[in-house]
């Protein structure tokens, strides 16, 4: 396999990551024309070549999450106000962010409602009605919906007043059986992004600073973008029974027939997660997609020379290809006829993000061979045609596990400890996830965050025990926790 | 086969269809757990058992959709008034309608939004800026999502404040090509709900009075439910050039290179559907469904004697015929092993609509057998282990294929034509789709609606041509249109 040279005409369009990293992001999305603003403040339009690649995510994600014995429902839009009331740091942590209808049906509503922020809320009134006996439990319910939280400083799928996502919520007899559940789908993200966004991330429990408003634990999964800075790409929350003190949800217990409380969880990932798989692999050409979330996995680019018998023959032959691959390996695969210049194609391809592109020619298909050009590392490679199926499969299976070591060697070369003020500074100023000792306090925390600019994203689950004093403070601490700046 | 004996105990819960119709199809949805009303005034909340049946709905027509090159994308929930504004018969038709976001973040807005009624304001705001040239057409777009509708009188799948659907958009290069597609959607709709929902429909043309606000022509697929009222199972636009010239859409001709308006349609299905597909098959009993979109196919009822080893026995092999049903014959398939009494579990699986129930006790066992109950005609049948894999697959063909004839036989005896008001009034009154010469005049239309409370559902496009008199004024008539009273 040899090196390809750089595409100028990709550096035309495209800011490189070192110029303008935030700027190059949003090059990479309009290039690869995954979404883009809306008249709506803060709300984006979601694009086919987007919408698709969130369409695989739910797939995927919907079969892990019914595997574990949830099943899917669809609750109201709509909330009333009082409802968000009902749990004092549900609303307290929400009242900013959200959009109130006042008007309906030409007349003023006696009674606002908000339009979801979440939906612990309406979901937990409706589980106050459903659950009356052990036997009713565990409720395991999950939804796919759109949110709304008043945004301030949107970004394409980072931050948008509108999102989509899944929202789960599940409902428990013991404290034990929902912090499981808690963890249990946590780690079900956290398998989904390695697997198959090819992102590693780091998993650990949120300081009381960064929780859910109304949990009693949040539990995250932060992935490290090629800027050094963390995405919380996803969280799940034990709730305890806030939620169900708040909504009066209790069950008849199996022995003593006693109404206890249940114990609750909910936990979401959103189409922030697009974001976050363009800001791990993309690069300055544009999109790079882990074969396994790609919408299109395989181009097929027939090269024709214009003359007449040949290029049939190339078609024809592209079209096997095609069909072999979409039929018998099972590849999703496309063959681009248009009238482009061959040039322009691969560009287009290239900004895309399609994981492989097949090149054949006339002398390709004289010497009964196809050319495979990598996206990841456009490096090339002849095939004969006899093996092209089988090396196709392999080759996406290359994409994809390079794809996941490059990220994984990049988060260890952008983790760092830190032991002093001044060397924390410095690393999280040249993007780092910085391990560093902190005492436990809140008010330290936000003192670092007002001084530094980062938070911290998580204490981690694999916390080392290890004596050491706080970055800031100096007093003692147990362990270290994840210090960066977060999208 | 035999004829299952009444389940008394159906009778209890679910009032007759002959007592009260009405009455009737809300305890249906009960017993069957598909959805209830909630919190939020004309808003339902759609629980496990009826969102299965809509990702059923989802799933299918998705790849129908995708077959005819239209991809998917998402659009923004919140409209600028001002947008409504633009296209003057759609403001009048949806401003009565409308929710209105006046507050968010805190503050009052300087713009109110709307919580989208439909989208083609927004989109077709987006389509003046993707669509340049002729290159650019068609644009085939469709969006699967929530709509908000401020509804008075709300009924559970039928008219609710909020409701899920699918709403396809396109644009096109000429007035046929447009037409074209909108033809083509609507037959794809009515293929669906005969193949997959045992629904036949009569398709046909919208009167002007019916017709969506902005529309050019609007086609609609009509569906009788079991009480003769006609259900519009979904409807097909031809939308002109009215939003292209509200919104500014056009292109620069291949030729020519001259601007012109595109012509566009819009199309949709919603969960409508299932409130037709609970009213069009069901019984007194509860829930029927068709094999084809129901979630659960089969349910496998090991029926238990106490004696150990004989439930041990009957219980393996339970879980023998559900691997081969499941991945063998491919059937959606459960296995109830819970601790109710067997009648309890017959009948919660009838009302729940399961096409086909598979019991085995211990006599079953010595001879070798299964029984095979069928939901829609309750009758049993005895099949031998060796051959009820494929027996199970024969009898759910047979169910569908049933369903759907006795839909049209009971479409044939409940559509009469009328050529006297009297009859006319006398056949609408006693639930029938009635076929009467209508002389064309809008305000007729209304008067006849006024009269007897129905409404013209479509100009058939199988309308024969006939000269006749006007059922209410006596004016020429052409050929005769359909009327009923509808949900």
């Amino acid at each position: 396999m040899s090196k390809k040279g750089t595409n100028s005409e990709s550096e035309k369009s495209i800011t490189s990551r070192e110029a303008d990293y935030a700027q190059w992001y949003q090059d990479v999305i309009r290039a690869a024309d995954l979404a883009e603003n809306s008249p709506v403040k803060g709300c984006m339009i979601i694009k086919p070549n987007g919408y698709a690649i969130w369409e695989n995510m739910k797939e995927v994600l919907d079969d892990l999450i019914k595997s574990t014995g949830v099943r899917n429902a669809y609750f109201p839009l709509l909330i009333p106000e009082r409802f968000l009331q009902k749990e004092a740091e549900h609303v307290e942590g929400f009242a900013p962010e959200i959009a109130v209808v006042t008007h309906a049906g030409g007349k003023k509503l006696t009674e606002p409602y908000v339009v979801r922020p979440t939906s612990e809320t309406i979901i937990n009134d409706a589980f106050s009605n459903w659950i009356q006996s052990h036997r009713d439990l565990p409720m395991l319910i999950n939804q796919w919906a759109n949110i709304v939280r008043w945004e301030m400083r949107p970004r394409l799928f980072l931050r948008n007043t509108e999102f989509l996502w899944q929202e789960g919520h599940t409902a428990h007899a013991t404290e034990k059986e929902a912090d499981e559940r808690a963890l249990m789908m946590l780690k079900m993200y956290e398998d989904f992004m390695r697997e198959y966004l090819a992102i590693p991330v780091v998993s650990g429990r949120k300081t009381e600073n960064e929780r859910f408003a109304g949990a009693k634990e949040t539990y995250t999964v932060e992935a490290m973008m090629q800027d050094g800075k963390a995405l919380q790409m996803g969280t799940s929350h034990n709730l305890g029974q806030n939620f169900a003190k708040a909504f009066d949800i209790t069950f008849a217990d199996a022995k003593s027939g006693q109404q206890s409380f249940v114990w609750q969880t909910s936990w979401g990932v959103s189409t922030r997660m697009i974001g976050g798989l363009v800001m791990a692999h993309s690069d300055d050409t544009g999109l790079v997609l882990p074969p396994m979330i790609a919408p299109t996995q395989v181009i097929i680019v027939p090269v024709l020379s214009g003359k007449a018998a040949t290029d049939k023959a190339v078609l024809a032959q592209a079209d096997t290809i095609l069909d072999e691959l979409e039929n018998e390996v099972l590849v999703r695969v496309l063959v681009d006829t248009s009238e482009e210049r061959v040039g322009a194609k691969f560009f287009k391809w290239e900004k895309q993000g399609i994981p492989l592109r097949i090149e054949l020619g006339a002398k390709d298909m004289e010497a009964k061979r196809a050319v495979l050009v990598r996206r990841d590392t456009g490096e090339k490679e002849e095939v004969a045609l006899t093996n092209l199926g089988a090396r196709v499969a392999d080759v996406l299976g290359e994409i994809q596990a390079e794809m996941l070591q490059r990220a994984e060697k990049m988060q260890k070369a952008k983790t760092k400890t830190a032991d002093s003020w001044d060397e924390f500074v410095s690393l999280l100023e040249s993007g780092h996830f910085v391990l560093a000792h902190w005492c436990g306090d809140s008010q330290v925390e936000r003192e670092i965050q007002e001084k530094t600019g980062a938070t911290i994203r998580c204490i981690p689950f694999k916390q080392k025990a290890e004596k050491g004093k706080c970055i800031l403070t100096g007093k003692a601490s147990g362990g270290r926790v994840v210090f960066a700046k977060a999208y």
